[in-house]
């Protein structure tokens, strides 16, 4: 089975070069063609011409796009085209509805759809130690395997169509608690004068801690926020948790005061730091305690 | 040296054993009498008839209580009776005005005072592995490291007087936000109907994840809630942080919020319940996905 795959973003064109590392990729198409061209270059795969050339070229077809939107306009350019049987796997972060509504349309085509979104950033895409959450089928997400395996460490199946995004949507909710609460206690800290290299040591060991504040306070006490996971991306998956949640008569209150932190940080020009970047906020909440 | 130990209750007494294991311990005092002769029954410790009786035959008094005012009541029936030189040490989780206070008041008898609040729980109490976070003089410090060493594991002096209890003010903010989103998360999680014990073991290994989630969605996802860290303490400890940002002009958010159901879930009757028991909020906010 050969794969092709559409989309050679800032994760797609790692996760394509690990599939063409275990020689299960046919080929690329990108929206912007000069970036297909130049993998073609470097990797000596073949950059096709649309949606519809790749799939009936390949047995699957992954897809890791930026939008909702974006994802179902290339499920409807793949679907006349897909080979019959064949798989297609989205690695996108969309709504749970847009994944169903993707598996309806493939499902009609005669295909089966796996959503597959993942977690584990730019660095899990390029080292194939990915978590691979997948909804779908569970033929097709047998079927999958070689595939998924090449891209990723960890790869569960969650369930039905959808149930990929719903649990990438969960951790995204986890990610917006962590950030939060790590600022205001690193903030608070400093208004106390401790020592922030120290009280992370200390705290980052204990039943306070999590995967956020022992990788991010660290930044927050350097006051650098390098692009790790940018906050306008993280502004994207967190209203798909919204919307999600509207949907069940629910508003998520840690999601809610994210969104509200995200969008004064993007005002002032901080949507592509790093998510620590909130911290700025929180600090200037406590008077200096050379105030006091 | 030698300790004597006042405050013989959930967390005191197993660390007052851990001293007495040690060789470290020559007696104890207790408000409730009952229970300091029943530690000196099974122990053979002596139980002293009060504070005073206690720090004339002591180099060191610990002392671990419930409440900022019992702290310095404590303090206060100690002082005239410390030996010169000697160590106070309080493992309470008090302010750190309080224990700038109680600095203060022992300093002026002639003795040192450390603010040594802990983490790790009943369970670290008992197997001498609690985090200890220490605040005052340096010499001080390094004097009571035999002491502090029969009690902890991971223990670090984190500045002047007061740094111990702003250190643990840190990490009871951090524990707030922990469960907060935990609940949020797994709410959201059931009502999209994944299976919670896939969702919890690939999203613990993830950049979501906390101690709070790995070990307390567990709780949530049984809808059982034994008391490990009880709701009636954090409350407690979550007040101490609220008058201690508020001294900066600052209010903390994630605590506030914790605070205000922590009110809702007191009334109804789950204090002495893990506080994990915050999902019971959460959980209806959605509409179950059996109604959609």
């Amino acid at each position: 089975m050969k794969a092709g795959f559409v989309g050679l973003g800032a994760m797609g064109q790692p996760m394509a070069r690990n599939l063409h590392r275990a020689g299960l990729l046919a080929g690329a198409w990108n929206r912007t063609p000069a970036r297909s061209a130049a993998f073609a270059g470097e990797t000596g795969v073949t950059a096709f011409e649309s949606p519809a050339a790749l799939a009936s070229a390949c047995d699957a077809v992954f897809t890791c796009v930026s939008a909702d939107q974006d994802l179902l306009a290339v499920i409807d350019a793949l679907c006349p085209a897909l080979r019959k049987g064949s798989l297609v796997i989205d690695c996108s972060t969309v709504s749970a509805d847009t994944a169903r509504e993707a598996h309806a349309r493939i499902a009609a085509a005669g295909s089966a759809f796996l959503d597959c979104p993942v977690s584990g950033g730019v660095e899990g895409a390029k080292n194939g130690t990915l978590a691979v959450m997948c909804g779908g089928d569970e033929d097709a997400f047998l079927r999958a395997q070689p595939l998924l395996q090449a891209i990723g460490r960890t790869i569960v199946h969650m369930g039905p169509a959808g149930s990929g995004q719903a649990t990438k949507a969960t951790n995204q909710i986890l990610c917006a608690g962590a950030i939060q609460v790590a600022a205001e206690a690193m903030a608070f800290a400093r208004a106390e004068g401790l020592p922030l290299d120290r009280v992370i040591e200390i705290l980052g060991k204990g039943a306070g801690a999590s995967w956020y504040f022992v990788h991010r306070a660290p930044f927050m006490a350097r006051g650098e926020y390098p692009a790790g996971f940018r906050v306008r991306l993280h502004q994207k998956d967190l209203g798909i948790c919204r919307a999600m949640a509207a949907r069940h008569g629910a508003i998520l209150p840690v999601v809610e005061a994210t969104l509200a932190d995200y969008a004064h940080l993007i005002a002032a020009g901080h949507g592509e730091e790093d998510i620590s970047t909130i911290f700025r906020l929180k600090a200037p909440l406590f008077r200096d305690p050379a105030d006091d």
